[in-house]
């Protein structure tokens, strides 16, 4: 067969020992403080039926889709006419049935449904797995990439809410980044489009709010006329730009804005509620409210969640909110949930950038032997079963290659510590261990050699 | 929108908290043996293109390859005659150019490929990650499964083998399994095709013999005579099902049987070594030279491995070998390599068969804070957050239910510890403690409660 120079599909990506590492020190500290937080790990199929995903992520989700192609003669039953006249959509229907995975929200919704009589309510699941979407790959986006999820679902109480920013609070610290989490609650915007008399115009209002940092007052109200809110409406919407102080003080000045709506007062009394709580145990991140914040906006129905960087200048790393009946559409209504994800990807960016990837990240092999022949190998392997046993990750060079090249092997691939046993130390039945940051050699006992490993390496 | 039945694809699976768990303890364990003898993670995505796979995997696996659907208009520049008259297989071809990882093999061989400038060789790596095959799913067998595996590329000293016996040695030991690693090489058996002058038919010689345990003598000739071996060569072929005795009694009559075959009597010094390097540093496990055994020999070259469970009927649960141009195919030619898999998903049924998971590896929730209203609720929280601080998974039940629905979700949830609070313990500012094992129930202040769960719990 030709040889052919290998790539892998657009989008995706390999990663490599270190970047390895480095990703699993971001999904390990999440996993351990989901799991302290009484959070159960749960996984779902990559491939789920188009019927479980198509309409829940909108026209465009669905087009960002990866479908699988049926197997075999997958044109069989279908006329010939019908593969020429259909549209690309059409025969995609028919020729494919299933689809990746394109967030872990759905598919916990399908999975809660589908077992429900096996669950324990409230459930708390977490869900570390990838996701793909056909988007354009640019620049910190992939069609590949993981979601780091925990949900409670089954509970409407606000102490949920309070968990989760517990949760954010303590991963973030745990991975030694500064953040701020804006909080704000979907009632709370419901009640601003019922202030100004808008009440069916939500939508339109909360995506045009949402941009208020970007683009400023004036084109928000711009973009507000176009979408056909009367001026009167927007004159009433001047007080939601001038809001300012610390939460309490926004609280109340959006009490009295919202005053007549009851929706509108019910979203103040949650975010209050939250902040009661956060005062018995408190956080070392900053708390924000931000009636500015909508995200996913059709979805979420109570609290909404997002997390930026104090440091670094760059999109949402972690978000969520409350969720009132996502397993509805699969025929279990009414049950609550509130959830975040994280955004592994960002916050592997950040933490790059940052520098605050610790050494301890990098799991380098300890110590290697060099190996200087057969005579040599069978002096070590045992040796290297009692130092494994006790815990150093440790290994022979295989090859009895030129000592430089062993070194270089050593040197190139982080290892600390090198072990040379050559026919001395074979007959004095013991070990040079050099360290290969200091230069310095001893000649030492097998004994010695594990106690000095030990306090070297711990 | 309709409600709908949720379901998962034919050979696709859920995991629960408690399976993932499981599951969990036989990647951890794997993965530490991996890390301890110097082997690093790497990934590759779950896509590949297919011409990275196709002819991989024989005819067979092509046809079992999941195909991805291009994007958009996927059908763009084919014509209407084209899709007509165009075979599945010819059409499949223009609307996919993506196909779904099969084996965890050749996406390393094609990141060796890709990277070879980055890696330091030899490179241990080992990769957890599902793969996907459009197989007939049967009990045992899906669609969706994980591979395990570690090779070592970019060096052919035996002193690898050895290892990956070490390896196989100390994760079945670890997970509490009895297994017997059979070997065999690549060698042996083109030596026994060349010793009975049917150099060319050694692929028919050695599928027929791999049968020998389950069909007999009788039938294996019968299937040689079928294959156009003479009556002559099948004679010279009898000393081979009679070899009997350990494996040095094997290897001394295999001795004189091959002496005419120099490749024949390599593969005898092969096996020779790992056993001379296994005296150095035995296992525990027994070690079986069976030269029947055979495994994808059209892409092994010398060492051959296989592992069985001394308790449980079923096929192999690790296996794996030494190929000595993996790489050849993406232009990187004479790089040998040697590795080895586990198959989580029989080892998994093996564990629970034989009820070896340990109690440990799962991983609920160790103490209940009872709901008893808002009051309380105020109280546990900074008490919550001190044990998880501590490193106590703990939680609060979420909602101010009626106490039986509590203690019944902390009963189903298995969570050993259930905490009250009420009116007497806030005055008191301590906590009732239940045992839900025993029963007991105990007042006490938080640093005796924080004392007594860490030492029942550690």
């Amino acid at each position: 067969m030709a040889s052919q120079k290998p790539s892998i599909p657009k989008g995706t990506r390999d990663f490599s020992p270190v970047e390895m590492s480095r990703r699993n020190f971001i999904f390990e500290t999440t996993r351990r403080v989901f799991k302290k937080y009484g959070f159960l790990p749960i996984e779902t199929p990559a491939m789920e039926n188009l019927s479980t995903l198509l309409g829940k992520y909108g026209e465009e989700g669905d087009k960002l889709l990866f479908r699988i192609l049926n197997s075999g003669d997958f044109l069989r039953g279908i006329g010939n006419s019908e593969v020429e006249h259909a549209s690309p959509a059409a025969l995609a229907s028919k020729i494919t049935s299933r689809g990746l995975r394109y967030d872990l929200t759905v598919p916990f919704a399908r999975y809660v449904v589908q077992h429900r009589n096996e669950i324990n309510f409230p459930f708390r699941r977490y869900q570390i797995q990838p996701v793909w979407r056909a988007d354009n790959p640019q620049k910190g986006r992939y069609r590949e990439f993981y979601q780091c999820d925990a949900d409670m679902i089954g509970s409407d109480a606000l102490v949920n809410e309070f968990e989760l920013v517990k949760i954010i609070d303590e991963v973030f610290s745990e991975l030694g980044l500064k953040v701020t989490v804006r909080i704000n609650n979907r009632k709370i915007l419901a009640g601003i489009s019922e202030v100004i008399g808008e009440k069916e115009k939500i939508v339109d209002i909360t995506v045009a709010i949402d941009k208020l940092e970007k683009i400023g007052i004036g084109k928000v109200k711009e973009e507000l006329l176009s979408k056909g809110i009367s001026q009167a409406s927007l004159d009433k919407l001047d007080p939601v730009f001038v809001m300012h102080g610390d939460n309490e003080q926004k609280l109340d000045q959006l009490e009295s804005y919202l005053a007549s709506s009851q929706t509108g007062m019910q979203g103040i009394a949650e975010i209050r509620k939250m902040l009661e709580y956060l005062q018995t145990d408190p956080v070392s991140a900053g708390v924000a409210l931000d009636i500015t914040l909508a995200r996913g906006l059709n979805y979420y129905t109570g609290a909404i969640i997002e997390v930026k960087s104090d440091e670094v200048q760059i999109g949402s790393i972690c978000g969520g909110g409350r969720y009132d009946d996502l397993t509805g559409i699969f025929g279990m209504p009414g049950i609550s949930g509130v959830g975040i994800s994280f955004g592994a990807d960002r916050i592997y960016d950040v933490l790059l950038q940052l520098e605050r990837f610790p050494a301890s990240a990098e799991e380098h092999t300890q110590l290697l032997f060099v190996n200087f022949g057969e005579e040599a190998v069978k002096y070590i392997l045992p040796m290297l079963g009692k130092l494994r046993s006790a815990g150093v990750r440790a290994e022979l060079y295989p090859d009895q290659a030129r000592m430089k090249k062993q070194m270089t092997f050593a040197n190139q691939s982080g290892i600390p510590f090198v072990a040379l046993v050559g026919e001395n130390e074979i007959s004095a039945q013991q070990v040079t261990l050099k360290n290969m940051e200091t230069g310095d050699q001893q000649l030492l006992g097998f004994d010695t050699l594990l106690t000095i490993l030990r306090s070297q390496l711990s």
